[in-house]
């Protein structure tokens, strides 16, 4: 096990855990391990690359608006974009974005008075519970953020973890409406004190006679997140989907997807991080040969990553002669500059373009380069580095669960050029 | 009739058109008018202030995919974005951007081989046919524009222009991809000579027996929009569709929809101006009392637009108190700099901030200003000024065809508050 990782923002990251961790006077527990989907049997998990399910099963009800010839559908609340789907807009159509639920969704009734829709915040002067309609008044903002499943790339795990088998298609690019968090905040008279996290509880109905800790969704993030952090009515320019959280879902920009909790019911700024499941043992980077436990760090922000979408993505026929090279990068939490690409797999790499207009720091860039290749075998990587320096990675940071996977070489795209 | 323009920006359109007509040698002529659409009853124009069409037509079949309940359904090939359904994402869903279309589409086979359809270029020292797939070769770019119909506002005309009477909805704030113009036409040798205009040629099927140029779709542009035009085959994140001219379509950015030419078959650079009637009589300034010629100003250039979206577009309620108003605004030619709201009809104004990310100067921005409301009616208007200090117009531009409707007067939301 890589245990000191070279790369600087994955020392921030490990750093910051701990000593938020520390802050919130958690020790190691030994609750059992909670990946962010259901365990499969090891026969049915994919091999070191796995090729797009093979047997496609239909898109659940309540994401059968989507566009199925773009997805896979790996299970009713796990359904992925295919690589060879993602274009060059850099917002991600709705119809073709991933979805990952850690429940069930609640009814889809809960979206016929959105504006009704009530939030409870604590942790401020003056706690209140407000309506979507109340958080309407307080003022808009749109921000446009990765959004990435805290296990894409799982896929490419040689021990094949529990858990979905994500290649590159949990994530996408998304343009958020709603209301800032710390306008939200300033509004209910600042702060209670200094609480170290900012914690929301989703509005999942849980099944009776269990432990609700068991099962609630329930993530905390360090309280920083809230400088840029936002509760969302629109996703894309719409009414946010009940599939992807709607009527309203904390946004965390920059951290894994199942920090910006849907059907957000309550907002908190908490001393301790919640006492969840989901929490506490869930989205650990569990070291390979250790239990789930809250001294390991939480997934939060994530880190720089790129990889290349065409072309010869997903079985797609590629001549010889000129191509253009495209695929996405983004930073984590710091906006991307500049992005290499490779057609040998790594020996010899040439700077992409970054094309289209910048979104903000979190959002990704597309990129795009210009190659001659020749009939036979290759392998095309991209490597992004971030305004900081950092520089994506060339090998996964092997963990139990398969986390934060953005090693360059793992999402290599094999072609074959006639 | 407004013959001398205050707005700068009208005054250099006026100028430029006027020079690129005598630079192409083109003088008046007597063609029989053509608006940008059917011609209508006058019986069946709206007022001044027209509701939504009463009467919900169905979608036609090559838009079926549409969300039928923001849009309002004017005729098969006029389809209009309701004021009520703009969010606040900037980028307009697909589902909900406005149809325009000349003539009928092709049919939807052409989308069968994408990459096989071509396009003619001419003009350049190595004029060649070359396919998409060709184009896809050369390089790739993503940009956004406001795609605006020429008659959109046209409805708030009192002379009830032929044509359809659009109210704010005949546009869209659009995320295309393609090759560069210039990048093309670089691979091609560059231009040959110094032509006056670029001409786009679409695809659509003409009828037998009739003169082609009475119908073809046709348009000229001045040779400098090429500087940051593209031949695109995705929008949105997706690939082009039937109903906004996939598999290929010309993007000519700060110009109004028709030079944005769909199902294009030729991109030719051009002494002249096209022959075809669309160029020569139709969509031109025309005079309230004259008849369409070719020596009237050509609906080219978008001018600085803004209106407000919320709250209380299409009769939704508003309640007394704080609300936030929101609105786009864009500059047409260059970005925005800033935008003032007023809710008592241009009596006292206050500047709005802008929100989301700044795709560029094509695009849109959206703007948000939270006021407190009183109950009673309310005028609510936005004015924009672009970085030239070009400021959106009060009053219309008077022409018969109800071109161009630009005026922050005509495009102010009437609310009742309770």
């Amino acid at each position: 096990m890589e245990t000191t990782p070279r790369n600087p923002a994955r020392r921030r990251l490990l750093a910051g855990s701990a000593s938020a961790l520390a802050a919130a006077g958690l020790g190691a527990s030994g609750i059992a391990r909670a990946s962010d989907a259901p365990a499969k049997p090891a026969a049915a998990a994919p091999a070191a690359k796995p090729a797009a399910a093979s047997t496609a099963k239909p898109l659940p009800p309540y994401a059968a608006w989507k566009d199925a010839d773009s997805l896979i559908v790996h299970s009713a609340n796990t359904i992925e974009t295919r690589r060879s789907a993602f274009g060059d807009g850099i917002i991600t159509p709705s119809r073709q974005l991933y979805v990952r639920n850690n429940l069930p969704p609640p009814d889809a009734a809960i979206l016929n008075d959105r504006d009704g829709w009530k939030v409870e915040i604590q942790g401020v002067k003056q706690p209140r519970t407000l309506t979507v309609g109340d958080l309407k008044t307080l003022g808009v903002e749109s921000i446009a953020t990765v959004l990435q499943c805290s296990g894409n790339g799982r896929g490419f795990f040689p021990h094949k973890p529990s858990g979905t088998p994500w290649e590159v298609g949990a994530a996408g690019c998304v343009m958020w409406t709603g209301v800032p968090v710390r306008t939200l905040v300033e509004y209910l008279g600042g702060l209670d004190g200094t609480p170290a996290f900012m914690t929301g509880t989703g509005g999942e109905v849980l099944p009776e006679g269990l432990d609700p800790k068991s099962l609630l969704v329930e993530r905390s993030v360090p309280r920083e997140a809230m400088q840029d952090a936002m509760l969302a009515w629109e996703m894309n320019g719409e009414p946010l989907s009940l599939a992807h959280g709607g009527p309203l879902r904390l946004i965390v920009p920059g951290y894994t997807g199942v920090n910006n909790v849907k059907y957000i019911k309550r907002l908190a700024f908490t001393a301790e991080q919640s006492p969840a499941k989901i929490q506490q043992t869930g989205y650990r980077l569990t070291p390979m040969d250790a239990k789930p436990s809250p001294d390991q760090p939480s997934v939060w922000a994530m880190e720089p990553k790129s990889w290349i979408n065409a072309p010869g993505a997903n079985g797609q026929a590629v001549k010889a002669g000129r191509v253009v090279v495209r695929g996405v990068a983004f930073g984590g939490m710091h906006a991307v500059k500049r992005v290499d690409v490779s057609i040998d797999g790594g020996k010899t790499w040439k700077q992409a373009a970054l094309i289209g207009p910048d979104l903000g720091k979190y959002a990704w860039r597309q990129f795009a380069l210009p190659v001659e290749l020749t009939a036979g075998q290759h392998m095309l990587v991209s490597r992004v580095e971030d305004t900081q320096g950092n520089v994506q990675v060339e090998n996964r940071f092997e963990n139990a669960p398969g986390y934060i996977n953005s090693s360059w070489r793992d999402h290599g795209l094999a072609i074959n050029v006639s």
